[in-house]
Parts: structure tokens; C-alpha cells; sequence
């Protein structure tokens, strides 16, 4: 995930610089370095639910944590790549088993876990030149969402129809939010406009380029008869959000072809989101960020195999 | 995938050049570059059906534009290296979902999306010294096959009994046809005769190799004791055929040691097969050719390390 | 896995050496190279059960007895890297199918694919610094688990509750044995002994590190409110053990940070362990030792990046 912001060291204000890091942290969630969209974040989170805030916070402050006394890189632990895991697993913790003693703890044990796989893809996956994304999130909450299933078990999500859904005026405007705020698992749809004002105060390409992954996320569910309810509680979208995200704003040069490109990507996300959760459904599993992690990690690594201007970016070096 | 014919280039004669492609893209299914090889695999698939003869070649050429208009590889583009995983797509969607309007847009995209995932298995695989083979149409048609399932759910397959599995002369001779004929999702035994016929015309070598791997699988999968209308309907018998056409025809040089390190190979990609079969019958999916792909990489990745004449290529170099 | 035993070759003893490499072989389940280790771990697999014995001598034998044919490196085959995936996927096989010629055939042909599959894990993950481990065994036993199911399918396992699992002095005990002793898939407390003594007899640190990990994982499992009737039968220690063994002996210098290392490998192996059986049940499947070998590799995978004495291993070379 990039480096964007720098890291300011000024004299001994260490709790200032742990605040930062633990924005920064939230922040990169979305790929972004910005402790403001860090805040906003956070304000997201606790709008939807005291609990998902506290846990948010607990998971990022524990993956970082753990990462510092592993002795992981120091710059990348300053820029908040050693929080947004953490971060994410303690959510998906407390949205499923719910808050306790017992869940905190097991949060925080998770979020450990995660700095020592984040290490492990940052080494495997660099060889490729691939980023780890949130891969160390999704196979650890992976693991913890089939291994501790919930006390009643998710109902099948019913199949595709061969019509174009229809959705009303409401759906449209929750499916349109929710799609940014399902990547914290939120389901509130002010909680996902806040989400997106975190994106903007750090860059309005991020923020476009959210905003339109999530709509043609929308189109996309449509388009292929997902059922109504689901595509407004913005289960297809957030993966699309994602992937706009990363290959619209953040890991190649904006042009007409890469804004091409991340759309074809944001488009193939939301059958690869409705597969893995009709595959993880029957053990309890969910897909989580895994469709944003793979379509991501395939049109990257294709991209320098490809000439066209910003996509082959490898080549411009 | 070889890169065996040679691409002539005649002046202006761009249609020419285009329906070799075409051609070639179908050819690449069974891992071969003639255009003559092709077009018998095109009667083959029109003799099977009129829609599946559509669709295949609606497939290869979207996914072979889509690889132009993305700008790959020239050289790959001309050998029809960017039309086969295509070319299978579009067909497993008319397969699963029947032809229509909707079906169509649909195989044009997810074979533009085979063309990316190919640049991608590319570079990735390529580090390893591996070919992309067949992967890239079994993750898009995977993820398709899940999220949109088929009216009509797919019973299990029966298991295995612990008795060898006895078949009647027809069933021998139409799983011997079908076992080729479903490398193209193809259930009429004279389509599977003529794919052979395709396959002749090119290179003695891969005809023996595929009918070779053919009988192979029937003789393991009767061993198993796998049910005989599945063994007769020749599902247990495509991975091997072109298990058997990758190692015995294809990347490793023929020798004694060769035929039996297929061979091995071609017997292991069987109860692969039941396997994946098993594992993806409750999701609705189903195993394409993963289990060919994988068998195929394992062994071409273990030939280095082993000391035999023919099957340590990379010592020759 | 390490090459710690020294080979001797002294004139024409063949058969002794065929010998020691078959009780290497053996040894080698559990990442030892000494013969005496192996020696008695045969006796733990006959005091189990003979078929167990009989079978894991046959596919240890087979796979070597491949690797050989088809010209594998000498030095590992001397020092049993080529036994133990087939002893264990022999183990696996009379495990699940009983003993008869039928399945004494398929072990030795699935043994001889182990051989393949070693070479190629060995080829693909050297690149990665990382070791095969058992996966070879995994996989292939893992496909032959699905294709051909036992008669009675196997329950579900019960779900995790959210109280902590309180367990008898003697299901502590079995299930403290048992989780050495499933490493060979033994359920015999006496057999699990009869393995740590095995282990202590080549290394003192060894046989620690796997009292350690079957303890750990007890505590681990009970803290998840797992089943206490699969606790007792050693189904979550048998990966922590493996675990422990080769992060806290083998892999890593041991320090106190790499004993903390370990013990939170081993921690996270018995949800990844849960989780894995919960998701292979429907179909038939079986985790194997598959959450050992990902918790390895992704611990291994991440030391070099992290900065702490002696798990940075490859920054002291």
C-alpha cells in the first residue's frame, strides 16, 4: 500500500506520533496514509456502533503493537500498514461473536496474528511486485469465521434470477452507500457517506473513484438478477469500492485507458463477490475482502504485460 | 503454450490473418497452433451443437480483441494464445445458461476478462517457469459457474464403490469419444472422434498422447470403482487427455521415461478429478480443468529436479 | 526438512542403508533425520495398530523407492526426504478404506505421485526459501480423502461454544498424548508416548517443543469452548505439535523470542485447525496437516522482516 504521507518525527512526542499511527492505520483500510481520513473513518465507525469503534481501534492499536515488539519495519508501521488488518479482523470479530471479554481478547490475539502475516505476504508477494492488500485480514478472520461460527447460521443467499433486478429510489441511494460502507462492515447508510467524505479530505480521486466502483457495482448486481435486498444492503459493492480504489487511484497513473481498465476490474468483482459467497456460505464462512484481493492482484500483475499508457506502469520505470 | 506455427504476414491480407487467428485460438484448447487443427475442432463443436459452435468462436474472438484493444503480446495474439480461454468460457456459459441475448454479453465480457487474467497468469506463472495453460478460463468460468447456478440444481455424484466398475462395449466406446469430446464440454461421441481427427492432422504424437490418456482414464477410474454412466459420459477421462497431450506431446521431448511419467501423471489427474467433482458439486460448481492444470504444473515442475532423459528439459538447455 | 543425519556409505551395505533410509524416512514425519527416532516411531505405529505399521513401512518404502526411479536428488532420498509423505499418505489411506489389496495397491501409486508432487514443492517454494513439509501428503491424500469417501460419512463436528471446554484428568492426559500421536493419525495414548520417545531420542529440544505444543493447543482449544470429546482425541494438537517442532526446534534458532514466536504459531494453528475441519466435512474431507504447514510457512515466510534474535534467520547468513 503506498507511502503517501510523511512520517514527521519531532523531538519526544511519541503519544502525538502513536496517534498518528493509529489514524493512519484506520486510514489504510481505503490505501490512504491521511490521519484526517483516518478521523473520519473512525467517526464512521462509531456512527454505525459504539462496539464496531472500540473494536476498530483495539484491533489497529493491537496489530501495530505487535508488529513494533516483532521488531517489523518501522516506516511501513508509521504509515498505518501494520493497523488496517488488525483493524479489520477485531470488527469482523465483534460484527459476528459480538463484544466480551472473551471476544476482546481473542480480537487482540487476532490482530497479532495478522502482523505476522502481513510480514510473511509483504516478503512472498513482493517477489511479484504485488501489494499484500488486506489478504492477512481475510485469511485470518477467514479462518476465525468458520472455526467460531455464530449461534444461528446465515440463510442461503437465494440464487441469481435471469431478469434485471429492479430497485426502488431508496434501495438505489442505500445500495450506493452502503457499498462504501460495507468495507468496515457497516450498514448504515450515513455511516458510508461518512466514510466517503474520509476519502475526499485526502484525495478526490480516491473518492470519485470510490463513489464510482460502488455504482458500477450497482449496475453490475443488476445486470446479473442479484436479489434487490442484498445489493442495497451493499454486499456486492464493497469489493467493486476496493478495486476502484486501487487500480483507479492509488497503484496506476490515471487515464482514460487505466479508468477503462479499473472499471472492467470493478465490473468482474461483483460475480467473483457473489461466487465466494455462495461457496463460503454452507461452512459459515464469508467472502470478506478476498474478490478485491485477487481481481486486484490479477489486473496488476497483468498490467505490465499490457501497452497501454498508465496501465503498463512497470514499463515506465 | 507452443508457439509452433509460424505467423506469415502477407501485405494487406488482414482478414486472412484475423480467421487464423480465430483458428488458432481454437486450436490452443488442445494445446496446439494449426489453423487446420482449428477448423476441425469448429466442425466438431457445430456437430455437437449449433450453439456451442457459436458461442466457442464468439468466445475466442472477444477475448483475442479484447488482448488487442488491451495491447498484449503480438506474437502470443497471432499463435491464438489469447482466444482459447475465451473460446471455453463463452461455451460453459451456453452450456449452464443457455443461449440468448443476455448470455452473449455476457461470454464477450467474461472472455474480455480471460484475456486479462491470461497476462496476468503469464507473468506470474512465468517466473516459475510454468505455462498459464487452461487457468485462467477455470477461475472466470469457476466464479461464473458458482455465482449464476443453473435452474436446476446438479445431483451428487454418486461414490465410488470399493468394486471395479465393468463397462458395457458401448459405454467403452463412448467413454473413449466423450473423453476427448469433453476437453470442449462436447456429450456427442462422434463430436469427441472428430476432435481427434483435429488433432491427427497436426501431430501424430498428440492424437496417440490423447487416446492414450483417454484409456488411461477409463482403466483407473473403472480401478476406483467410479460410477460407469459418468466414466461413459466421459468426465473422468478430458483432464487426462490433456495430461497426456501437455507431458507426452507437448512440453517434455518423447522418450520411454516420458510416456510413463505421463502416464503417472494421466492415472493421479483421475481420482484428482472425482475429487474436484466431489468438492464442488454442493457450490454448483464444477472442476473445468483445474485438475489437468494443476496435475499438469506439479509435473512439469517436479521434471527439473528428476534425473531422467526427457523429463529433466531445463538440464538440456 | 534438515539434513542433520550424516550419510555413510561403507562398501556394498546396501541393505542397510536401504534400511536406514526407510527408518529416516519414518523419522523425517516429524523433521528428524535420525534413525533411532525412526526406529521407534515404527514401533509407536505397530503398538497402534499393525495395519498402521504395515501401511506406513509400504508408502514410505514406495515413495522412496519412486523418488529413486525416477532419479530424485540422492542426498535427500538418503536422508528421508522422500519417505515420510508416503508413509503417511499410506497411513492415510488403510486409515480411511481398511486394509486389502485394493487399497495397498492405491497407496503405493498415491506414494509414488507423493514422490512427484516433493520435487515439485521443492522446486516452486525453494524459490521462497520456504520447505515442502507435508504438503505433498496433503494433497494428495487430501484428493484421494474427497474421491473416494468412507461408507459412513463423518458427523459434523459439533460447533465452539462460548464457555470455556473443561476437560477430566484423564482426557487431559489422552488428549495430550493423542496430540503427538495423531501426527500418524494414532489414537492410542500409549502410541503417543511411544512417539515423544521418539523424538527425545534424537533431540532433547524436540521432544520439549512438542510436549509443548499438544499443551498449548489443549489450552488453546478449551479457551475456544471446542469440543472436549475432540480434544481428547488430539484432533487440535496434532498441528501445534508439528508446528512447535519446527518453529521452536528446527527452522529457527532458539531464543526466548522465538519461543514466543512459536507458541503463537501454535495458538494460531488450533482455530486455523478448527476452522479447516469445519470447512472439509461436507465433503468428505479431512484437514490433514495442512493448517501446520500454511501457519509454518507463513511464520518462516515473515521472520527475515522482522527484527528480533533469532527469528531474522536468514539476516544472521
Amino acid at each position: 500500500m503506498p507511502a503517501q504521507g510523511r512520517v514527521e518525527r519531532r523531538g519526544s512526542r511519541v503519544p502525538a506520533e502513536v496517534g498518528l499511527t493509529q489514524l493512519r492505520g484506520i486510514a489504510q483500510v481505503a490505501l490512504s496514509s491521511s490521519p484526517w481520513t483516518g478521523l473520519l473513518f473512525t467517526v464512521g465507525l462509531f456512527a454505525d456502533s459504539w462496539r464496531i469503534g472500540v473494536y476498530g481501534l483495539l484491533g489497529a492499536a493491537a496489530s501495530a503493537l505487535a508488529a513494533a515488539v516483532l521488531g517489523a519495519d518501522r516506516r511501513g508501521l508509521a504509515n498505518g500498514l501494520e493497523g488496517y488488518c488488525g483493524c479489520l479482523t477485531a470488527i469482523a470479530v465483534v460484527v459476528r461473536l459480538g463484544a466480551s471479554w472473551r471476544t476482546a481478547v481473542l480480537a487482540v490475539l487476532a490482530a497479532a496474528v495478522c502482523a505476522v502475516v502481513s510480514a510473511a505476504a509483504g516478503r512472498l508477494l513482493g517477489r511479484a511486485g504485488l501489494p499484500a492488500l488486506t489478504a492477512p485480514f481475510c485469511l485470518v478472520a477467514g479462518a476465525l469465521a468458520i472455526a467460531l461460527p455464530p449461534a444461528a447460521a446465515a440463510a442461503a443467499p437465494p440464487a441469481a434470477t435471469d431478469r434485471f433486478t429492479t430497485l426502488s429510489a431508496t434501495q438505489l441511494g442505500h445500495a450506493f452507500c452502503n457499498g462504501v460502507g460495507q468495507v468496515f462492515f457497516l450498514d448504515k447508510w450515513y455511516a458510508g457517506l461518512i466514510l466517503l467524505a474520509g476519502l475526499l479530505v485526502a484525495s478526490r480521486t480516491a473518492a470519485v473513484a470510490a463513489a464510482c466502483g460502488s455504482a458500477v457495482a450497482i449496475l453490475t448486481a443488476c445486470s446479473l438478477g442479484l436479489p434487490a435486498d442484498r445489493i442495497s444492503a451493499g454486499l456486492y459493492g464493497y469489493n467493486a469500492v476496493l478495486v476502484a480504489i486501487a487500480l483507479g487511484a492509488t497503484f496506476l497513473t490515471l487515464t482514460p485507458w487505466t479508468a477503462g481498465y479499473a472499471t472492467l476490474a470493478a465490473v468482474a468483482s461483483v460475480p467473483f463477490t457473489a461466487a465466494w459467497q455462495a461457496f463460503a456460505q454452507p461452512s459459515g464462512g464469508s467472502p470478506f475482502t478476498w474478490p478485491f484481493v485477487v481481481t486486484t492482484w490479477l489486473f496488476l500483475a497483468a498490467a505490465p504485460a499490457l501497452d497501454r499508457p498508465g496501465i503498463s506502469f512497470e514499463k515506465a520505470k
